[in-house]
C-alpha cells in the first residue's frame, strides 16, 4: 500500500464536465456512481477520458456515516 | 436528495475500532471495504453496531482520482 | 441523529452564485454568514433558492480553532 | 482578511476532550455547539481552556447543504 | 500560534487563475509549488496577486502519506 | 502523474506519534516540517519508520491561502 489513503474504489469513467478551475469526474464502481471534483489541470495532464478505468481513492478522515 | 453530498455507498458495518476522541468505523460496501473515521461520540450516541446498515456519504470535493 | 456529522447549523439562504461545476450557497446562521462549495448539480437538483430554510452540515474534523 | 478560509465563528469553548493523537474541542456560537478536532498537540501548544474565546475556522469546500 | 491549522508553508504566489466561484492559486514554496483551490472571492478581496508573499495553510487531517 | 492531488512534498518522517485509531506523522520537508494524521492501521501497514523517505500527498482543496 503506497498511499495512506484508506478507500482505493475501482470503476470506469462515465462523464466528465470541465469547468474553468474544476472538474467533475463521475465514476461507476459496482452499482454506485462516485462523483469527484478535482482540478481541470488535473484532468487534463493525467488525459482522464469517458471509458478510463480509475480508482476513486478516499481519506478515511472525509468519510461520514448514516444510519438506515 | 436532502444532503448536497453527492456520495452515499450503502452497505454494512464489520468492524468499530473505539478510540478516546474518535472511531474508525469499516463498511462493507458491495466488494470494497470502506473506512471511516468519525468521532467515538457519534458513533455511541448513533448506537453503531457490527452488522448494521449504513451509508458511507462522502463530499464530492473529497474524493480524488488516480488512473489505474 | 442520523448523520455522523457533529455540526448542524439551521439558517436561511441569501445568495447562490453558480458557476460551471461548482456553486456558492450563502446562509445566513444566527449573526453570521456561513459560505458553502457545493456541486452545481447539487444545488440544481435540490432546487435551492434564495430564502430556503437549510442547514449548513459540517464534519467536525474539518473544524479549525483559532485562538482571539 | 487574512485567512482565505470564509468561515470564522465566535464563541467560547465549553469542553475539551484529550486523546492521544487529537482532541476534541467543543465551542458555543450563539445557539449552536460547533465540535471541532484538532490535534492535542495544538490545543496544549495554544493552551486552550473552557471558557477561552475562539473562532471556529471552516474552509467553505467543507461545508455541506441539507434541505430541511 | 494563533490556528491550530499544523502546517503553514511560506512563499510566493507565482500563478492565479479565476473561475466563475473557485480560484487556483500557486504557491512556490522552497523548491515545491502548492496548488490551492480557494473561492474566487477570497483571491479578489484579499487582494491577491502575481509576486505576493503568502503562507499556505493546511489541516494536518488533510496530509496523506505516500511511501516512496 | 497518477493521483489527481496537485500537492506531493517529498520528505523524511522525523517523529512517529501512534494514537489507539489515529497516528501523527511528522515529516521534514526542505525548511519546513508537515504534519499529518492518518490512521494508526496505515502506519503500521505501510511500516513507517522514523528517518523513512515519504512525501506529503494534499489535494489542492485543502489548502488555505493566509496573506503576510
Amino acid at each position: 500500500m503506497p498511499l495512506s489513503a484508506r478507500n482505493h474504489l475501482q470503476g470506469e469513467i462515465t462523464e466528465i464536465l470541465l469547468g474553468t478551475v474544476t472538474a467533475l469526474i463521475t465514476v461507476k464502481v459496482g452499482d454506485n456512481l462516485v462523483e469527484s471534483v478535482i482540478t481541470r489541470r488535473s484532468a487534463e495532464e493525467m488525459g482522464l477520458r469517458k471509458g478510463d478505468r480509475v480508482t476513486a481513492v478516499i481519506k478515511a478522515t472525509e468519510v461520514m456515516i448514516q444510519k438506515d
